[in-house]
């Protein structure tokens, strides 16, 4: 089983929920009674890192048959993993590995969305999520972007070339057109990417040739009244990809899409609730209906 | 500047979106350029984790002055931070640090909703915060709750004891005054905390001697009742605490307050959306109208 | 094979003593010749430790037999585990093995006496060490006093309510009671914690509603009348858990129980000497009288 | 201040103690008071990590004062070291820099006695103590070594030739001084070290031109009796290193460095009791009268 | 002053070169003396990571000069930077700052000859190195090429897209032109790299669409032909990138300049000679005369 | 299968190179499809690393059978190993694996050429390597080293007395038999070697009592003069160790063992180049002529 993090990654989350042992289970002396627990899925949702969250249970102590994988888009009930060991393991893992299914299906699922409303109107617009995840979260937020069927925008700051209007504070009187060339000597094998924040703005920069517009906080029309004047600028030989940025989320992706932008870079997908997993844990042999439902 | 995560910590933050330098800004060559960055909020917010973004964009190499603290309560516009030194400093630590405010001081933010909502109702009230934070971020997630006012209900498995119907399942026919009994042996230190999740459930747990019972998912009306059936209860000399959990929010604190709860708990702040911080970023000697405003 | 100390922590052991190869063992040549490794106890001992002792044997290529577990009682030359592989293997995790089992069953047979002690003389009685382990030893230190049948004190800082003489010297005149009120509040699900260092000071803190006394470096005598002061107070309705402390031991802790204690607070273990694990290694195949043993 | 740990190292400490904050102080709201606290010594005492231990205060936010070094010989009383700073910084480091001090002196001081006992009875006999610390604290074990004034014996597997029993075990029937033609060509840079533990086996170590003789478990008489036999052995140009190891401590280190031994291998310090630091905490501008001592 | 690595990073490399302290200024008692270490250059070079190799020195315990930055091309004696402190700090980081600094550099060095003949050949022409540095190194590897004024072509395999031969083995029997859309969709902000090993195969790709051709093992004049080759084809409104890749160097960069490449990708530095620093180390106060010359 | 570097070591040289997954695979979307990969020799290599190699490829998900263990002289087209899994795991993990073989195998080829060469000449010889290699790479450095048939010279500072003439710069006037004793009074069990430059120096060293007299840039020539002379000294009933030192390589190898030198110490196997392995790539069922030779 491939996991999204280092097995020296998952077991930090364990220790830091268990640093030293588990008090309730020990002082009840119950750790060693055989139990069984299953994962499923409250209402429907896109699935995440239910790898991780079954290696975490191995780690502590169980054996895990996984019933879905990371991107399995699954209907309300669907099960999604069943664990047998001891309850010491089963009660020390139970709570990580639901609140990392949990959290990442939550943006798998918010991802998904923005994704389906933007390709029903446009089957071939893309979907990037930003880096605005958390910081120190961002294994599991790409691997929960991947799972929603999104990119990432850009990993960080050193593999991707976007001018902000910050840059450009410092580069004084330079010219775009300048700026781009400068870049393309520098990066020959990357898009430049510009945020824009007016039409005017974005016009410039197709003008000087880059190959990505960010155009950020711009409505629909703006979006669709852009690529307009793009799509008749005869003198460029090739059209820069659109790009929507700054507000992006389920409720507005077809309403872009449809305006034409070729990209959606969305960061509404850190905003979503979790999913809720429903836990049932028992006594081994105890049957189903014995099951406690844990919320 | 003490920071709530280590030197280490923090580094690692950094190196996770900057591994390998800052492609855009070394490619414009304007890495050298002297700048300032300011932050400040876009709206009321409670400041959190201000001091540890501080220290990241002093690893970057800027000096920074601080202009407010975490748990302070900002208005509109107040001033949060200001920077200074050359842009490859600046732009380097700028979304890390921004994030890393804006994420959890809408924490902060949310969880000083709930202490305020429910203390105008209940001055001795307590708020705790659950321990559904994303896995992997519990220093941060802990710090910010305290910036917002609340506590953490539990840190993990090691430090206290809470009986969830989950461990009853492993019991067989224990009686619970007898499971209290053994738990008293075992952690003599500890207040015994159980989670139930209905009306005869707390009653029976409030007989069995329990220190805290954990009334989940009640209504404000369901926890009203049981507080005044467990204070009419003259066979016991001490009351447990009455904990309202499950659902618990800024809009209904208020009303568990009133209910007579001694203490909500609650995962609600973590669904808190992030609190905007507005960066200006401006070549040093620039005036402020210059300054270019980032969303 | 559930170890305390996650792979990566374990590995970090055996990578302290052999960062780069076994040099006596690769110059002489030998590390391909099959061999057979014994552990068994050279008096008898409260084994602790021995699971992640065996894990970092299998890290180094042998495979291992577990023949006792963690808090089991051994008998003098009681086995302990059995090891199987190539010379390499062997020698290379035998010592790191052998001190992590000899010296943190040292603390578990100690924190077993201490334990039997007080119990024999009162059957409920509990034995809590503290944190003054090593630092950065804590994980193996709370599995060792588990496996004795204690349980920690307090794991840190973070997570019990201990007010020291300390903490009131910046309280300037606030008086006790009101010092426990404003603990409430904050702390509603933490019993609150003293240490005092007089007898007036015990009476004090009972008198104002402490959850637990600390009674630091009382006698025997000391303890048993502030038991009956306290049992006398028939204005309170829950009488505070005493807690004896500083100096207990396994000497004197069944005097404490006898006066009355409910809890012995001891760093005593600590300091306990390492029990001997006898260390036989052979070459497969030879017969065990040929088996060197090692001190 | 040059530290034995790294930063990252001492962070480590501190987070073990406090992962999320110091739950009194904070409850009690008396963070922000100043204070001062000073370390000093409760009898004589060899004093170690010292530098360690007040960078530790120093991550907590406090300024720090040495007053003495490690490696110094401190009489009762002696001071260690003052901090000033919050109460928040004061309560949160104190016990785990206290606990460095303690145990590591308590090495140092048991070093030094062996040290001070061997050398008194034969000037230039070194002592050298081995690796049975505590797995995963080599380094500050080797930094209260060397504050006692002895040497490591070795610092693992990878740098030194130890020929144990357990590896002749493997060797079949190769005769020793081959052995040692075998090591030589492999370990040109190293003295060839053998444990033995007879007599006769010390004398054909000798024989077979062994650097260094590792006696395990003689009796000073036996140590003496061995150094007369190797000295009058003629046919060899150099003698051995003659190292007493197994059982050495300051009761039998005279007996030993009288008997002849170069060298005294011992685990001894390890065992040692830590010392006793006294920490005096007050508030700031509180007179030294009114500091509270705490044990 | 900002280095590459973080603190904790490089205090490992200190840790790993001196575990345990120096043993040999130890023994020898001159850890106190003060002294000065002047590092310079024995030749031309290139100097890198000059900035982390002053940051050992520091923590280390001395302070340091530069007298140098990274990025600068020195003469033959130019000095490059001079510390001050104790013997102890100057003889525990000597070699590991020069090592550092004398690799490093010479990676830079080799890079800027790459740079330096193309640029002479073709100005706007662009020079990138692979991720073949040794596992573990990469961000001194990418500091160092950019040292030498070079960019990385990739950092790894999360944030460019590359078609080998290897991944088209999997695509079975889909065109090219259909495996560029399919990437187009998923990744719009990255160009579209192929490695190709023939000149058909590099046409087909210029057909298809790719947006960079990583021409592996061309010949000067292959690159030459292939660059006309495309520059014909009048139906491709834009051309892609040309990259030789495969055994570029200093000695053929020129060519492959000239040939027309935009682009040359080298693993050259990688196996550049380190350039030698001379180290020179004296007790302060003594004259420059007596330093001791270090090879 | 035992590897060198800890899995968590291992780990990180894979997160390293594919931090967040492995772009152009997923985009292309094959990598479920099944496959196997081959690494051979290119030319003959002495093999290093091949078993961390297989490890990495096995956590990226693929299955790996071993065909060669490190150490192993390989000819032209010998097979190393040989991994069969889903495309995902073979594209992801290819180049870390085949790049930690190449760069190790360089060094541990090049040791063994030097190797063979003094052993011919005098088969007793012994090689040692420095710890001039890259900073951070020592686990590495010394297994490439160990499989080449050397011996490292010193691991770092902390656990061999090597006196340089730096080292006296801080002593004055202390003559070098006074150095000697000091050194052998607090490091008994350790050879004590010092770097000489001149043949005077060499022979006052042999003078003074020292163990191994290391001759830095010492001609064939003057070493073997400097032997002739120490063999000369009949007062001193043991010759120390002869090492040259300072350029030695595999050209000049065989004139030093001549020469009569008891130890090469070189740092040339760290300037070697990579060994060429060739990886051939193919989905499953597709025949061995359909593979695709990778560089």
């Amino acid at each position: 089983m491939v996991t999204v993090a280092s097995r020296a990654e998952l077991e930090r989350l364990l220790e830091d929920d268990v640093p030293h042992g588990d008090l309730t289970t020990e002082a009840l002396g119950i750790g060693a009674v055989s139990g069984v627990m299953r994962f499923s899925a409250r209402a429907p949702m896109v699935l995440a890192l239910v790898e991780d969250a079954a290696a975490i249970i191995e780690f502590a102590g169980a054996s895990v048959e996984l019933l879905a994988s990371s991107g399995a888009a699954l209907v309300q009930g669907a099960p999604i993993l069943e664990a047998r060991g001891p309850a010491a393991a089963l009660l020390r893992s139970w709570k990580v590995a639901q609140t990392l299914i949990e959290i990442w299906s939550g943006v798998a699922t918010e991802t998904r969305a923005i994704v389906d409303a933007a390709r029903a109107a446009s089957p071939r617009i893309a979907v990037a999520c930003t880096r605005k995840n958390i910081p120190g979260t961002k294994r599991f937020a790409a691997a929960a972007v991947k799972a929603g069927g999104a990119v990432m925008h850009r990993l960080g700051l050193s593999e991707t070339v976007l001018v902000f209007p910050e840059h450009r504070a410092f580069l004084g009187d330079v010219p775009l057109f300048q700026v781009v060339e400068r870049l393309r000597v520098s990066a020959p094998e990357k898009k430049i990417v510009i945020e824009v924040t007016t039409k005017e703005g974005a016009l410039a920069a197709a003008v000087a040739g880059l190959d990505v517009i960010q155009a950020e906080k711009f409505t629909p029309d703006d979006i669709a009244s852009l690529v307009q004047r793009i799509a008749a600028m005869a003198y460029r030989s090739t059209r820069p990809i659109i790009a929507a940025a700054g507000g992006v989320n389920a409720g507005n992706a077809a309403a872009y899409a449809r305006a034409g932008a070729d990209l959606l870079v969305t960061s509404a997908p850190y905003l979503a609730k979790p999913n809720d997993v429903q836990v049932r844990i028992a006594a081994a042999g105890v049957k189903a209906p014995g099951l406690i439902e844990v919320a």
